[in-house]
Parts: structure tokens; C-alpha cells; sequence
């Protein structure tokens, strides 16, 4: 039995999108039970009609808010998230989700949970949609961390290998580090370190340095960055993806001619929408930890929340936890 | 007299898309001349109706390749780019623009330009089209170097907003460091360090941070990073947006319909098109050497390379090179 620790709290749309989500899963994967944290009154409703012995609920007062400092974060025992996440460091679940504040994820399942023995620094890693329709790009990290060592860039690919083996079924990933340029000895001190160690110990398919322009091609697997420059590629490709978006809807609105041009177009531009839809790769994962640690986008409608919930169980079912360890047990990154 | 040294080798397109551009703005620009870089034999016949007062050939062998060390830089004092930026250095020209190497460049002309006094590092600034028709957004530095002290930054911060007001009218641009949360305290020690100091000294419309997410709104006008950071913010950029350009063609394409639904929807698209092009902004600008020095984009068309030139004409025409010598003349940053 797989049990998921989920924080209903904080996210942008709200108890019912989510419990939606978690109510589809339960009755698709029957061996899977979920710990719910939020205001019992609001959740209890909405799971009347489900099985109560696949389900218990967790009465939580508060919400993490967006930012919170380390110290807040560990004065706020009675909000869900920490709730959440102490349930799984304390052996009642093995994963856990939320959709909420994602510095509150990173701050708190850093401290409560503790990196794996032998691992530098955790990663947050989250797949990209790509040009090629269904197949996703792994990034690692986009944000936990604003500094990386070429160790702890080492340390990001043998865990973001192992996510694309356990979830994404991707067996041997092409692995690239992100730089200013594909030649050995392009980027920063970190960079041009962790090409060599990478080289040294022969890196399963690892094809060395790729510019942050063509990583969306489908033919880049698993790309590694330190969290600063990650996080300035995760939010530069959603902007500019959200900036041209609106330009196409605002062509398509500029007159009537335009208009009915779209409704000859739709289908095109519906193929379009889905090629480019992030919601299908549930979110954002932190590796390293002691556990299964998802944070699913604040804005997440019940498909995306299911889709998180789903990535949430394939880590546990495969055991990725076991794997992380088994990798770094012998200390040396 | 405006004198501006081209090099007329190493781009995409070749001779006569630059030359035409050179032709034009002579045309338009009675009190501009040129110094021609090349293959004399190649140039001298597009120029055969030109007035010969107007223009000079330097014979060129050789062209600068893509990637170049700094010591095969020096040891190439036969090719164009080489004799392009030397003629800025002995006087003779007031600029020097080229599409070839922007390795290549950026070495040449650190080298033998080297930075006017007082500034800690040379940046590479570029304008980018933002959602909003006509403005654009100025970037710097965007990968003349991979680290940068929190004193480089502040060093960009002043010669990008000299830049915003000699070439894009724009008197009191609003300044932003990229980082990683909008709060203080946000980003990296350089980002943080820079932060304090700009808020120290008043910086005139500093903004604090952004995040990479929404540069592009038309509401930042300057916007201050790392080398290493800023060139993958450019080429995320970049990346994104073809890949989204070749997503929509594909639409359009998908079936009889959709193209049937292009026809309709041309006129908004074009109209999208020219918002988001790049070519409007001539290229990317080398900040502190002592002298006018301007990449355009190695595909430039005509049309590009003409606003490259006039990016040239402006940056002499105002002066920048004395107001950032005044800026930095007290050694402080």
C-alpha cells in the first residue's frame, strides 16, 4: 500500500480542483491512500462518497504563505504543509504533495525531512514540455539553491537520471550541462568543473555542454544548472511562452476576419496548446531529500493535480528513495 | 563627420545585404562615412555608383572565425575585423559594427580598445522587442563575461542607462537587477551587493528586483545581470520564441482548413511578427571600451544592418563615449 500525504492548503483554485484530483486517483489506483491536510470542515464534504478507509484527514489551522523565512517555517506546526510533510519524516506516509507556497516546500522539506546521506545539496527538478508533443526535458535545479558546486551539479544528474528512469521510463537520458556555449570549457568555473568530473567518471551518456537556446528540441533529456541560472530558465521559457500566447490570442482577436481565421485554424492551435501544456508533467520535484517531496503548480486544475499526484506514486512505487541512497552511499559525488 | 568602420565579412548573408544597408544609410545620412572592411574585389563593384568621397576600401584577407583565443585574435591582424576595430583605435574611425564573430568581437575589441578608465568591466547590452509594438526592453550584460562583482553590475546599470537615453530616447529608464524573487535580499551575493549599492547611492528610477518571468511587459526598460545569467536569459528567449514560431506555422499548416484559417488571420500575425522582431534594435552593443562598438546579428538582412548602423550613428552622434568617460571619471562605481 502506497500512502500520499496531501496538503489541500494554499494553492490558487481551491479545496474542490484538488480533492477532484485525489478522489479520480484513489478510484483508479486501488492500492494507493491518501492523508488529506487542510480545514476538515471544507474537506470532508467534498469526500462523502468515498471509501473512508482509503482516506483519513487532517485538520490543519493554517496556510504557509508564499514566503517564509526557515525559523516561521518551523514556528508554524499547525499549518498543513508542515502537518504534511512531518507525516511523511515521521513514517505515516511516503510521499508527499502540495500547491502551495513553493519557498515554504523547499524551506520545509529541507529541514524536516533532511538531505539523504551523502548528497551534497538537494535539487529542484521539473520536467519542460518540448517541441516534440508528450516528451518532456528534465531540468535540475530551478530554484532550491541560488549557488551550486561542480559537486553538486555532479550530485543533480545522478538524481535527475534516476527521476527520468523512475518516471519518465527514459532509461538513459542524454545529459547535458546548461552553458554560454557547447565547447569544453565554456561557462563558469562550476560549469567548466563539473564537464570534467562528469568526463572522469564517464557519466552515463553524458553530452556535454548545451546553450540554453535549443534545449527544448526533444533531443535534450536531462539538463543541469546551479538554482540561480535554472530558475532564470524556468521563468524566461514560461514568460516569454505566456508573452507569445497572448500575442496569438490578440491576432486572432484583432478583427472579424481574424476571428473567423481562428475558427478555420482552432485545431491547429489546439495541437498546439497540448504540445505545449506543462500541467501534464505534474510539477516540480525535490531531490535529495528523505522522501518523496512534490510541489504541484500553485495554479493546478484537477488534471495537473492528478498528473502530480500520479508522478508522486511512480517515485514510490520505484522506489526512487532507495535508488537516490544506493547511488550516494558511498560518499563520493 | 561621422566616420564608422564596417566589417563587411563573417555574416550570414554576405556582401550585398550589408552593402545595400551601407548604401542606404549613406543615402539617407549626408554627414556619415564609411570605412569598408572586405574582399575589395567583392565590395568595390556594389559601390560603383556610389560617391567614392563617401566611402573607402580596406582590402581584407582574412575573416575571424566563430570561436577565436585571444592570443589567434592578436596574431590576425590580416582579416577585417582585426583592421575594423583598429582604425576606431588610431582615430580614424568614430565606430566599428560588425555581423561576424561575436567572440571574436568582444575579444578584439576588449583588447585593442581596452576599457575607459574607471570601468570595472565591458558589458554587452541588447535591446529585446517586448509585448508592447515599438519598445523595447535594454539587457546587460548578455555574456561579454560569465561572473560579474556586484560593482560590475553597478557599472552596467550606468552605461545601459547612458545607453537608453543616447540611442532610445528613453531619459529615465526604469532599472531592474534579474533575480530570482522581486524581494530584497532576493538572488545571489553579486545581486544582493548590488542591490544595497544602488539603493545607496540613489540610482535615478532603480526599481529593485524582477524576476525573469515578466521582463518583457514593456514596463522594464533596463534590466541588469551577470554575464553568464544574462546570455542564458538571451538565448532562452530566443529559443522559446522560435520554437513557439514554428509551433504556430505548424498550426497553420496542419490541414486545408487551417490554411484556409491563415489566409483570414494573416493581417494579425504579421502584426505580431513585427512586435516581435529583434531586427528593429540592430544588434548588441559593447559597453565600456574606449570606443563606439556594435554586433549585429549574424543573419542580418538589410533592414537589420541599416538599424545597426544608425545604432552607431546615435551612440557618436550623442556622445555616449565622453558621458560614460564623465560618469566613471571619479574612479568611483
Amino acid at each position: 500500500m502506497i500512502t500520499i500525504a496531501i496538503d489541500l492548503m494554499g494553492s490558487d483554485l481551491g479545496y474542490e480542483e484538488l480533492s477532484n484530483a485525489v478522489i479520480q486517483y484513489l478510484d483508479k489506483k486501488k492500492d494507493v491512500n491518501v492523508i488529506l491536510f487542510g480545514q476538515e470542515k471544507e474537506i470532508a464534504p467534498l469526500f462523502s462518497n468515498v471509501d473512508s478507509s482509503r482516506y483519513r484527514i487532517v485538520d490543519c489551522e493554517t496556510v504557509i504563505p508564499m514566503e517564509i523565512k526557515p525559523l516561521d517555517f518551523l514556528r508554524s506546526k499547525t499549518s498543513s504543509l508542515y502537518k504534511a510533510i512531518d507525516s511523511v519524516k515521521n513514517g505515516e506516509a511516503d510521499a508527499v504533495l502540495t500547491a502551495g507556497s513553493t519557498g515554504g516546500f523547499v524551506t520545509g522539506c529541507s529541514m524536516l525531512l533532511r538531505n539523504i546521506d551523502g548528497i551534497p545539496r538537494s535539487g529542484l527538478c521539473t520536467p519542460f514540455p518540448t517541441s516534440k508533443k508528450g516528451k518532456g526535458a528534465v531540468f535540475i535545479d530551478v530554484g532550491a539553491n541560488n549557488v551550486n558546486t561542480a559537486e553538486d551539479l555532479v550530485g543533480f544528474a545522478k538524481m535527475g537520471r534516476l527521476y527520468c528512469q523512475c518516471v519518465l521510463n527514459e532509461e538513459n537520458p542524454s545529459t547535458y550541462l546548461m552553458s554560454n556555449g557547447t565547447e569544453e570549457g565554456k561557462g563558469t568555473d562550476e560549469i567548466v568543473e563539473a564537464y570534467h568530473l562528469l568526463k572522469e567518471q564517464n557519466f552515463p551518456n553524458f553530452k556535454g555542454n548545451a546553450e540554453a537556446r535549443n534545449l527544448l528540441d526533444g533531443e535534450h533529456d536531462l539538463v543541469i544548472a546551479p538554482g540561480f541560472v535554472g530558475n532564470v530558465y524556468l521563468k524566461s521559457t514560461e514568460g516569454t511562452a505566456a508573452m507569445m500566447n497572448s500575442l496569438i490570442k490578440k491576432s486572432f482577436k484583432r478583427n472579424l476576419l481574424t476571428k473567423i481565421g481562428y475558427l478555420f485554424s482552432s485545431k491547429g492551435f489546439k495541437e498546439m496548446k497540448e504540445t505545449m501544456d506543462y500541467r501534464r508533467f505534474g510539477g516540480a520535484i525535490l531531490l535529495g531529500v528523505n522522501g518523496v517531496a512534490i510541489k504541484a503548480h500553485g495554479n493546478s486544475n484537477t488534471y495537473a493535480f492528478y498528473m502530480a499526484i500520479d508522478v508522486a506514486d511512480r517515485m514510490v512505487r520505484n522506489g526512487i528513495i532507495d535508488k537516490i541512497k544506493k547511488e550516494f552511499a558511498n560518499g563520493q559525488v
